[in-house]
């Protein structure tokens, strides 16, 4: 079978290198095209990107002719958008116009009426918005969004947590640099030090997180109605987004039911390829998650819970360009797939 | 006026290093003995001091001889301990009980029922606690102790907010990697990490800011009523512990409200040597305090809040080693003096 | 054909850990044991290893009973020892004496007249010295080391200098914590800091090199006659060893020479398992190598080599826990079983 | 006594911050203006600098109203100079033809044959080139730098081995973050990570050091002869350069009078203000100077130095942005001043 052709809006940056990665010797999908600013088009994608994962530039894409973000130069049955959210406001509609699938890790559609924001193992069912989108959009093609990073490392450990009961949520997150682009924090500013503060980024926790867990009636989102409550931080880790979470649990379970709860989580996506083994891993030691040693587990895709206590309190850790970015929008590629939008 | 002769247990250590800084050319005070282990005892200060603060050590103590934790071999007026907790349990009665004012930084009696734990800006009333320990234990001198180092920082905020009528807290702490001493945490363990657990502190904080906050009826302290939830977090930094705070208060007071109440906090101390012009310092700034700018506010001695927003929610910090451990136990010597007990 | 059975020594540990990295999947090579203090021994290695890799432990390992580090204990074709250097000193020549070839990363033997001190790359014939071992000392089996992590680094891009006439190398190495043991060094101690000292390191690499570089002319090796005169560093980076060398040689090459050198050096062991594509990548940008972005290369073993300038001046990099240690004996095991003494 | 007058061109920056602080109740200046972009100017400083240093603003500048980089906008009788490069190419000689005397830290002119290049440990006579300068450039007033951070701390220590005939000098450097200014390396860029580059760097140490450390004659330089070979890396620490040393020495000096040169180095200069009690400090400890520790020392003008070993090698730290910019040229200044330029 041959595979799906996949082009990539903002190849060059953080995220855009972290979709090559997740998509490297990907079952099912191969880049076709990588789309950048002017000022890389028409050079190729190894002389252009500057490089900053740990690894070797996939060969596969390194002699790959980077092209400007223009629906009428990309050949591809799907478009991974990395764009800032202020590219995606013209360019994500621009392509959906002319008929391509637009997963988009962008912020700039996340919370329209019409537009699904997915994350495959909490609320499959909102894909249905695309047919609606489509004909409200007089639209060819769709867009569908992953949520921000932070919101769908707290989302996927809410999911089961809804059979208890959520009455409100206290979040304080411990968010990694790399969150921020590779070039979104200053050394000086970081270093020995925390920063309290991340623009928008509470507002897109206390909203996302809503949209995700509420009802999709067939015609519209009917949004969760408990309170989040969100304190970021930024913090001189590089990647993994740590978070503290109080949530107020109308049955009031015991932290071992909660923990159960956790454990028997099962979204059935494991045919999936990107989707890990263990979207929830349970660590039961007293000092665990910890970023720099659970963050790349299930390959970055899986959410490490642990410390669950009388509360009900727990911590909470994901990958944030992974699990939180690039790996988001490639398992709701897999889903559309799946369901046959593709 | 001669000055008031002071030792200091373990005097070797992090703390005990903080503490010979805040004494360095007090007004009050003059260091007449140093007590360490058995190892350091006989050679001078300078010598067995692995001095690790980024200053000269002071002249006045560089020469002076180490001796054994004994109460026989210190000539002084008030005892400052920097013991560890185990080490405290018993040498700081020994020293209560031959006549000595110990000021404790350990955790070992805090929250026994004859014994201050007392932040002056916070609770000074609750010296009065000293005369009922002295008749109960039948001890010449006495132990007063200050409160665990993010806990101070917490109480000191509450303080103004009482008026509001807390309900509870929840609280996550970042905290820095000095309050585990020098040799606390391994850099392997904490580099691009964050360790989700601090053995104790939670229950620490949960406990002893309902003590402070409690009522002393001349007889014993009634512990405050309200519930304290805490999430503690090691993170790479070197001083200063960053809190998230969340306070459901009974009055439902504004963001404004809750300001200005932190600015007019007053607690009438500035006579004291080490207290700071500012006890609370308030930000506006949407992304401070931030520890390496705001640690060393009032030499170390402000608790700097910002971040005030509905909720209540705001962010608070505070040196730990300094406004948290040994600057809390030299303002307590300062008030037991000008109580008169000294 | 059956695989070779391997034992680890010291494999709690974070050399041990990566030796188990290192064997994972090995295609001719399978753990059979792994031991331990006693204080370990007896338990299932997933339950007293503190797994500190940010990769699940290898399911195959995870349910091995610990042994005591005692040949009677073990069945294995090949010891590897991951042991302190203390504890080395009496442990190795046990298992030599009992018939087992050892392939150590101890530094306790390294410089032993008739040891060979080895890198495939470098000088494979050193391993003709393991007869005259087994004679002179009248074991069954054998002890082969490899070089301190720095020296290997530094060693691999000397041999391809060899041919200009060597006649002094400066070397100042900017050292992973990593390199000192998970255990080995404070966060107090490294972060924003810089340690200008590792004790031993300078004489290692001054005296290890001159080995690897001798001539083995059958009986013994004739140390290279240059000088190496290092200043060792301690950096706030986990993994990788940078070194910025001088190397003065007779013929003057140009960089362009060097640079030429680097690139044809073909040890031709290609066929080894371990062996990386390339053991040398030069680098040509000018801010390369770093840490970071090159260490994992060719799966951890491949050294990294740029700014190469008139000098002659380069800065090279090595995964010190990889490359310089576990890597590094498991490639010295590969060429001992391509040459038969397995 | 009037103080004399101070102007700050570049007064917002990383290094601007630093001259406030370095003279802040400074017994012979006050400072009347402060310049910066047009962006700033006509706003107050305490507005407009994003202020980054761990203290309050001096309350003496916080008021002043910033001024555009125009001469005539500012009354001073000394400007200092903390501009970028390419803004000191116009605007120091702008200044230094209307008279004013100008000690800049800026590279721009540093290499120029008339303008003096002085660390007043060093080459104090050096000045005498201000009135060849004024008489080149018919200027009323003249323009005097300082070296590269870098280089001053390598040419301090340097200035008591000419003694005994420098032959030539490998250094490599471990260069805090802070020298790049507050944006000028990312945290992505630089945690868990070494930068093996610096940007004009290594020619800065290589050149200046030989001007510094050349004779004038009463009409130019003679540059010293030896030759400088600099490796420069960047690493994660905020402030303070580590540099290690190999000085090649015709007169073979021990180490241990390699250290008595250092111990008896006293350049006569205790009456100047910021002159440190120690412009050079020796450490004997195995694992000294450390950034952390020791670049505060002398108020951050101290050079420490230790690890003096055969070869003659040694290692040397000192304050980037005190000892190495802003305290530079303030320490110029007073020279100046005292010499009867001011």
């Amino acid at each position: 079978m041959a595979k799906i052709k996949v082009g990539i809006l903002g190849a060059t940056g953080n995220v855009g290198q972290r979709f090559i990665q997740s998509l490297d010797n990907h079952p099912w999908f191969e880049i076709s095209a990588l789309a950048a600013s002017e000022r890389s088009a028409g050079k190729k994608y190894g002389e252009v990107a500057d490089w900053k994962l740990g690894m070797e530039i996939p060969g596969a894409v390194e002699d790959i002719e980077v092209v400007t973000i223009d629906p009428k130069k990309i050949d591809a049955d799907i478009i991974f958008s990395a764009l800032p959210s202020d590219l995606a406001l013209t360019a994500e509609p621009a392509f959906a116009k002319e008929g391509f699938v637009v997963a988009s890790n962008a912020s700039s559609f996340r919370m329209e009426e019409d537009i699904p924001l997915v994350i495959p193992e909490v609320n499959p069912d909102h894909l249905g918005l695309i047919d609606i989108q489509k004909k409200n959009r007089n639209w060819d093609g769709c867009i569908i969004t992953n949520p921000n990073c932070s919101t769908i490392v707290l989302a996927v450990t809410l999911k089961p947590l809804l059979q208890f009961g959520i009455q409100s949520i206290n979040v304080a997150t411990l968010q990694a640099i790399s969150g921020a682009g590779y070039n979104g924090v200053y050394a000086m500013a970081i270093q020995d030090n925390i920063v309290p503060y991340i623009g928008g980024e509470e507002e897109k926790i206390e909203t996302e997180t809503l949209k995700i867990l509420g009802d999709f009636d067939g015609t519209k989102i009917k949004y969760a109605s408990f309170k989040v409550s969100a304190s970021c931080n930024r913090v001189p880790v590089l990647d993994g987004h740590t978070e503290n979470v109080w949530a107020t649990l109308a049955k009031n379970p015991t932290p071992e039911e909660v923990r159960d709860a956790f454990l028997k989580f099962d979204p059935g996506l494991s045919h999936l390829p990107t989707e890990p083994k263990h979207p929830i891993i349970v660590r039961d030691e007293l000092d665990r998650p910890q970023p720099r040693l659970d963050r790349d587990m299930g390959k970055g895709m899986s959410v490490t819970v642990g410390r669950i206590r009388e509360g009900i309190r727990y911590t909470t850790l994901g990958h944030n360009t992974v699990r939180g970015a690039a790996g988001a929008s490639v398992l709701n590629a897999e889903l559309l797939k799946e369901k046959g939008y593709l």
